[in-house]
């Protein structure tokens, strides 16, 4: 996969030359920017693991590790038959949807390929077929992810002034995605354009995604990046440090509404009180058009997320009750625009998202 | 004193029954919740670095602490004839007012025990008798903050209903202060009068103050807490979870700015946006009469407290650049009102600070 190769980082590959078989490699986030370990696995019970562990996290990674794990069970089904196949797909299909159930592109990506699977096995073709027709099609997600996300930074670069300053929460960067960035894609365009601009990063608590991720990534391109709690972002607004807002998300409604990680809607109502442009980066595979307004099912994460800083140090009194939310939902009043690589979406949403997504 | 005895937490205490003479005894509270260690010195200059490096902190706290710094120097001074006494009080005052510039608690302390000291020496006091004096003024510093908070406390429990949830922000509680709390005071008082409350605590990074502090506090009390990371307040109110808001202060202002922990402000504009009413608690020795708007020198500290947690976990890339406002800025519109011991305080906060300091 050529387009690979203009990646800096990459944090999902599929490797394929391998007389024993494909394997997924991932580099584990969780361990970043400590450490750079890349995992592997040909078991797509483990890539489940590995997106319900966070260790690959953003909405777009887990939509193509997810297509991946689809890949993996195809391939290691050990079914003689169609029928057998297709039921070990969805064996696998249930698990992977069941890691996290916020992200939207992972439910996309899993329809897609077994979508596709289902055409495969209607047309009569055979084992080894269908086993092609998923790999091809996961393979068709991972690079299209990229192709998307450089496309739509290059849209979203119209929107960055030269010598902005731009505040983004938690991580919507190469390590969110297949490794070129929502968020961040739009940032490493407009620099590539020659525009200069500095970034500021909120460290995103619980598990630190802006301090760990953001940062690395950022300091790895060269890209001005300067770290604040998440509780600095209204007095840095007030301070009149920050020109514009970009954030990734995980589903977006017909309708307009934004889930992303927790703390993005509180920065968006601070953005809207100081007049702040406050961008959504997304590609077309996180709009849900099924559902309208805030009802979008919110992950709740294990208190000890909270009490702990990514497991290593207690940081309050040990059995102290915890609410612990993993994202939280922006209503579309406070939301500028939608980025996405096919176009730029303003308000009014409902109508204007269903015809950018239409591509009219 | 007396007083003290009805407090379950001591942060501070005068010990007088040495035969080689007083001491100041303090809680540091950077080790809390995990060790319960109790520090002494006759030093005053190591009074300075402990509020310095925030072994006591809370606004009102350092204010009693610093009182007590001078009361060592004048015990400790040394000297034989006033003129000498005064230029040891005047040293430790440049010394203690060193420490922190946002606290405003700590200038006014320091001011009343040297404008005593001064009146004591221009009566043509002798030596003992000026020592006398500045310990008094010291005691009595720290028995009114007792006092004066509980009166707060008592004031403050009108704002509260039954059954509230109340959210909080760092610790405005026992260990902000002498003993019983301004925020935490308020909640001391309500359930006293028989109220169920419910408290959120935010974690309120760098420090963690409310998972340390306000979290430790509250359960000892049996006040039921549950503890969120600082970038959950604005989803909780989303949410309908928050009733009301109460935090301490910094410093105020003539016209009713707020300095107080950063993140205050972020929390004052999303109770607006919810209107969820958002009260301050502070004595009468928060106010700074002498200036208005947003003018509050605003103290930056140390990057590793961001970059780390607690010097205990590296959390990002360790060069990073950051910014570490320790205190943010609140406007008085989105005050709703401001509890003190001579009454609530509401706007047109110009006028009303002016009519109820002066016990009006």
């Amino acid at each position: 996969m050529e387009i690979l190769e203009k990646l800096r980082i990459r944090p999902l590959e599929w490797v394929e030359d391998d007389p024993e078989g494909p394997r997924l490699r991932w580099l584990d986030t969780r361990l970043l920017p400590w450490e750079e370990v890349y995992r592997e696995t040909r078991d797509y019970r483990r890539v489940a693991e590995a997106i319900k562990a966070m260790e690959i996290r953003g909405a777009p990674a887990i939509g193509v590790a997810a297509a991946y794990g689809l890949a993996l069970a195809a391939f290691y089904s050990g079914a003689r038959e169609p029928g057998a196949l297709w039921r070990v797909l969805q064996e696998a299909e249930k698990l992977l949807a069941s890691t996290r159930p916020t992200a939207y592109n992972l439910f996309w990506a899993l329809r897609r390929v077994m979508n596709r699977a289902r055409a495969s096995l209607e047309k009569g073709e055979d084992v080894d077929g269908i086993i092609r027709t998923v790999i091809d099609e996961a393979k068709k997600i991972h690079i299209e992810d990229i192709r998307t996300n450089m496309e739509l930074g290059r849209i979203g670069a119209k929107l960055i002034d030269d010598g902005d300053t731009i505040l983004t929460h938690c991580n919507a960067g190469a390590l969110a995605t297949a490794g070129y960035g929502t968020a961040e894609g739009i940032m490493r365009a407009a620099v590539e354009e020659g525009k200069r601009i500095r970034v500021i990063a909120t460290e995103t608590r619980p598990l630190l995604q802006g301090a760990r991720l953001t940062v690395w990534e950022l300091m790895k391109e060269g890209i001005e990046v300067r770290l604040i709690t998440d509780n600095m972002v209204g007095y840095v607004m007030y301070r009149g440090l920050v020109d514009k807002v970009i954030v990734g998300a995980d589903r977006i409604t017909a309708d307009g509404y934004v889930a992303n990680k927790i703390g993005t809607y509180m920065i968006a109502a601070l953005a809207y009180r100081h007049r702040i442009p406050f961008y959504v980066a997304a590609p077309s595979s996180t709009f849900d058009l099924s559902i309208e307004g805030d009802n979008i099912p919110i992950e709740e994460r294990d208190p000890d997320e909270v009490r702990t800083v990514l497991g290593k140090v207690l940081i309050t009194v040990k059995d102290v009750e915890v609410y612990n939310p993993a994202f939280d939902i922006t209503p579309p009043e406070l939301v500028t625009a939608i980025v996405t690589e096919k176009g730029i979406i303003t308000p009014p949403y409902r109508e204007n998202i269903a015809r950018v997504l239409r591509g009219g």
